[in-house]
């Protein structure tokens, strides 16, 4: 292994470029880099996202000071990631980098990125194979979704040989002004060389993909560091809009299941009369208001996800569970088009802002199944952005299953002739014909389209740890006892 | 005392509606409330901020679900806070307040408002007059700042007769499937009755102002309340915008002290040799990396602000600090036209949302000063806009300097003649020319207003907490130094 040609060769033979041959170099460099990031700004397709990472010592904090420098800083981002804080680690560990993505035209520098964690595991040496698998495949699976989403990837890894590590260390160190830009870890690196190495390689291995490939940066030679980061970024900037092939080919929807389509399994003529619903709501709003202030749910985080038609009875039924929570503990969040905010960035984006943390509940009036709902009938999504929606929001919920985060999906389902009832019924109301609006009779022309989408939906993104419930929903009262009774009998088996 | 007519007698009469009565009142009432709501959206000139408070158990639970209930909930938002996190700890108590600021045609329902500390200091009575009045007055400019700058203010206080609180509570508990909805405080109200009535009269009677006055809801009966409170909501939802007049005469700006202007007082000549600046300049950036990086920085919230002329060398100042930091502590932000989201709410907003947590160090490349400058000189903003805010900045900078916030400003001054030859160099120079627009040229045609402003600006918001520090930048490189000596001593005294 030693002897065939790595990835690091390069940059460890430490090469130089001459003071002299460097200066015109930078000059042009930095005048086109304006260039491209102006042009960028006024052409807003993409946001970019550069990932500096690499060998303590290398000059990483200097790359980022050299990038603001350089460039027009009021449109870049440091966005600088030390551990985790407590709050921070309550959700997936990608969280907090969504949180900060930048907008599209955008420039942001990570620093402490989502791969300190993957990079530390293949370091420490005791992880399993399984488990750095698990976490590379996050990490892809991220910037995939990013990446066909609006943000481009600039991953860097600055490297260097082990004696150029320890000279340049040296020399900082003896000169008592420079001297406090040492960190402690910085000496650790010569000491540790060949496993780093190691692990760098089996990383950038793992990670490197077509839409986010890894660069590499010879780092010992202040000039070759600076001119090959600049380069790198001019030809991020530069690049021309990749095409979907590049982008690698979107994930395939698989076959819906076989037989009947679920909605059309349903029995909606469950119902429930009013002395029973009665009854049946007290019990099950008592319980459920006893289970959210448990000392056990104080550390469940709780997500419920209402989709239906229209006038399904989405909003009285949420109403029906709010009525048992702690306002302090819920945040209701109604789903409509997107802010501009939120446009500028990949469409999850806005779902990940609201998680709920420890003891607390986020309730989705629609949600991110918007992708392959209305997005889909509607054609707001191209087919490539709703086919490959299934997968990455099965991604998504996983995460979250994986970080503890309970997420209950409910499908209010009824039938087109109670929806014109309905319908009808709030047009006469003067306080409910807000409701009904000339879309939700364009939307009730497309109810063939939208019946589709829903079936596809169910087949394809009900998971062990997230299955659709369906809901029978022509009587509100069956269906709003229904969804109560589900999330008690869920939150008692999660919180036994 | 107990013999004169107090804000809560009637309430304490315990006054109901009858249920005939009722129904063709709600009727109408949820009608008319839609209408004003959709009509608010339509034309989002403020947000409305309903303060829900008052006795426990008086139904404020049931009055947050009645008015999601009876209004479009989609555009409502709850906002109810417990104790604050440790991480709110960090901040002015009232900064979770302002980071939760609804947008401009949105409502906010406030449960847990910024009216709870006050009331417990009110209640306990073991607290000394002064905090009391220091808590109340905080209150009164939080408020009179947003509703001035369009945030509208219902606050309500729910409140009933010690017998009927009694009652109330009684008949939820010997019902099991509404026991659940009785709180452990709740039972602490009718043997405290009393004093609680005291501390209420209190803190009313502190902040029951013109722009934000309290009203008092009789909550014995379900239906008085819930007719009461809709029809506070409707009233404030139609009232039309208040003239300024109503809203409190603007603050007027302080005399400007006598004598010279500040900026005819200063030393433009001084100067450093390049290897004087050299020299010093590794010397305050290696005491000021050591510092940052300190165990008692750890503790420490520092906001550095930067104003000055255009090419007075903010940007190039601020690197030279940024270069002693870890990227990870710092956030720079550099302050343009504000976005959409910004627009939508008061101006301090955005400076409120980027303010440095703990160990953190937060720099504004321009700041909340631009209110009193370019929006004074440009006219963005009205003169009541701009007069008031002075007194509106200086009571930000308190609450950050009794948050033990340390904020340091500094004023980047120039002189004509030497920001032509910057303009001009700038236009010569293939990667500084973006820096120079016609927008420049513009703004340096009204050299002399600017000077005006920044001369007010600095006599009226120089405060003991907070003082400008005016640095002659004519020669870059001692404003350079002069900065980073002010940080540093400021860090030392401050970190000793």
């Amino acid at each position: 292994m030693s002897a065939a040609i790595t990835r690091f060769d390069f940059a460890e033979s430490d090469p130089a470029i001459p003071k002299e041959e460097a200066q015109p170099l930078v000059a042009e460099l930095r005048a086109d880099l304006l260039k491209a990031q102006y042009a960028r700004l006024e052409n807003p397709q993409r946001s970019l996202l550069i990932v500096v990472a690499g060998i303590d010592g290398a000059g990483k904090g200097a790359t980022v000071n050299l990038i603001n420098e350089w460039m027009d800083s009021r449109h870049i981002r440091t966005l600088a990631f030390g551990p985790p804080s407590a709050d921070e680690s309550q959700f997936p560990f990608l969280w907090r980098y969504w949180k900060h993505l930048p907008a599209k035209g955008r420039t942001g520098i990570v620093f402490g990125s989502w791969y300190a964690p993957l990079f530390r595991l293949l370091y420490e040496k005791s992880a399993k194979r399984a488990e750095i698998e698990r976490l590379a495949a996050s990490i892809r699976e991220f910037e995939a979704l990013i990446s066909r989403d609006g943000v481009q990837l600039l991953k860097l890894w600055y490297h260097l040989s082990r004696e150029a590590q320890k000279r340049r260390i040296a020399k900082l160190e003896s000169d008592p002004d420079t001297a406090w830009m040492v960190q402690p870890e910085d000496h650790l690196v010569a000491r540790n060389f060949k496993a780093m190495r190691a692990a760098a390689d089996t990383m950038l291995e793992l990670t490197d993909t077509p839409f986010a490939p890894w660069q590499v940066v010879p780092s010992a030679d202040d000039r070759m560091r600076n001119i090959t980061t600049g380069r790198s970024i001019l030809g991020a900037l530069c690049a021309p809009m990749p095409s979907a092939a590049k982008m690698g080919s979107p994930v395939r929807a698989r076959p819906p299941r076989a037989g009947k389509r679920p909605l059309a399994r349903v029995n909606y003529s469950l119902s429930l009369s009013e002395n029973e619903y009665d009854d049946l709501l007290a019990h099950w709003r008592g319980r459920l208001a006893r289970q959210v202030r448990s000392q056990a749910f104080r550390n469940q985080q709780l997500v419920l996800v209402f989709e239906g038609n229209d006038a399904a009875g989405k909003g009285s039924t949420i109403r029906r569970i709010t009525h048992a929570l702690d306002a302090r503990q819920y945040c209701a969040v109604p789903i409509a088009a997107p802010t501009d905010e939120e446009r500028a960035r990949p469409y999850l984006w806005r779902f990940w802002r609201a998680l709920p943390a420890q003891g607390k509940i986020t309730i989705f009036d629609r949600s991110w199944y918007g992708r392959v709902l209305v997005e889909r009938v509607e054609k707001f999504a191209k087919p490539s952005e709703w086919q490959r929606a299934y997968e990455e929001i099965n991604q998504f919920e996983h995460q979250l299953a994986e970080s503890n985060i309970l997420v209950l999906k409910f499908w209010l389902a009824i039938t087109k002739d109670v929806q014109l009832e309905r319908f009808k019924a709030r047009e006469r109301s003067p306080f409910k014909s807000f409701k009904i609006t000339e879309e939700d009779w364009r939307n009730r022309s497309k109810w063939a389209a939208y019946t589709r989408a829903a079936n596809d939906m169910i087949d394809l993104t009900s998971t062990p740890h997230a299955p659709w419930h369906i809901v029978p929903s022509n009587d509100k009262r069956h269906a709003r006892i229904a969804v109560l009774e589900t999330v008690v009998k869920a939150l008692d088996e999660r919180l036994a």
